[in-house]
């Protein structure tokens, strides 16, 4: 299993799925982070009991309940991050929470569902980033490391192939539109976001995971989600300048715009 | 000036800026449409002063309010052209309508403006082709021609360069976050409106009309309006197949995503 490099991780959409494979990975690597901050948006509801199940034996798990479309929500999670880091950063932000209506075609696609899941997948990401940005700074300026990394800091947005409008044409048998549209925003912020966080030290790259067996990708995926996450957590340590602002696959691959 | 080759046209967002001076270079050209349907929100009110005197002299133009975010809107809207259209299809249909948040930054940008320019920029185009897309079905049915282009049916989408991500780094001086991320998204609709409609014979292009002296361009701006669109207008003509589904310049060169 790959070693998991970031220090101090905050990790979103983590009661399930990719999520909540990340944080059993993370917790089990060689050298697991000091702290995981594992957000969903209600940490004590019946959807998150694994995710407590885990807290209740790993003492630098903390669950942290953020809705990101609650700005005083996000407020109160910075301030409790804030608390249990003690003056220290933030080494790695990790935007995985998103959402997905599969059968969203031109047909059938909504005003509604198109908007939330912009916000959700999209404005989300952006909103949570800013608003831990201090504490990622932080890092950079703490970190004995020069030039841009996971172990320094970094901001991954899980994006998705399905939001490459090049790759388009090859998996439309799945239209997707809401999901489609959001990803393709959430992969033009991830850019926006290299060039402007570039200079404090925080590398920002977007991930597709693989289509994964889980709620989302459903069973019919080809990628078993443990393998999805080891691939992912096997490419953060190999990320340089050089992939800030590009979209990669969980085995590090490039994947086009 | 290039023959406008559309027979009838609905064009959002014409009351200004280059949607106003496509409705003028559309009247002027040396065969004009049948019908030009110019939509804006407020057809009453002062902002579309000059459409309207435009309106008075040339009664091949017929201005329609149209408001997507109001579906009832919308409904009367596609009514009323289908009632002038007496049966007959809708060639095409040029999505105009765009806001813009000239001062976005990372630093400054928040959840409102994301979605409010996602919802006009990117659903607006979205719901307005669903609305018509009975009439660009039935123009490219009744149309001799074969395979795809702007005098058979067509939905062209007045998109941006600076929602290319792959060219962001380039145009980064003006950040505009909310404005580039629902372009992205733009773009990414239009290669999946080019994917869904292509088989019911209607073309589906991104335009990048250039940086354009407008209200949103402002006066910095490096193009006079009427050269944007003569350069636009001489451009459909010579969409067909191979090009559903990209995104062009006002010169017709090809931008990556």
């Amino acid at each position: 299993m790959a070693a998991a490099r970031g220090r101090t991780v905050l990790l979103t959409g983590s009661n399930r799925g990719i999520g909540l494979e990340l944080a059993k990975q993370l917790l089990g690597a060689p050298r697991p982070p000091a702290w995981i901050f594992a957000t969903c948006r209600e940490p004590e509801g019946p959807r998150a009991q694994e995710l407590r199940d885990l807290a209740s034996k790993h003492s630098n798990l903390v669950l942290v309940k953020l809705d990101v479309e609650k700005p005083s929500a996000v407020r109160a999670a910075v301030q409790l991050v804030g608390e249990k880091l003690k003056g220290t950063g933030l080494n790695l932000l990790i935007n995985n929470a998103g959402i997905y209506s599969p059968t969203a075609s031109l047909h059938t696609v909504g005003a509604e569902d198109m908007v939330q899941t912009y916000m959700t997948n999209a404005v989300g990401p952006m909103l949570v980033a800013q608003a831990f940005l201090p504490l990622l700074k932080k890092a950079a300026q703490e970190s004995p490391e020069k030039g841009l990394s996971c172990s320094r800091a970094a901001i991954i947005n899980i994006s998705s192939i399905l939001g490459s409008i090049e790759k388009t044409p090859d998996s439309f048998f799945k239209p997707v539109i809401s999901y489609r549209c959001s990803k393709a925003a959430l992969n033009m912020l991830t850019k926006c976001q290299a060039l402007t966080y570039g200079e404090a030290g925080i590398l920002c790259v977007a991930l597709h995971p693989g289509w994964v067996k889980t709620d989302m990708g459903s069973q019919e995926a080809d990628l078993p989600v443990d393998t999805s996450v080891r691939g992912l957590l096997s490419v953060l340590p190999i990320l340089s300048e050089k992939h800030s602002g590009t979209l990669l696959n969980w085995e590090g691959k490039t994947i086009p715009w």
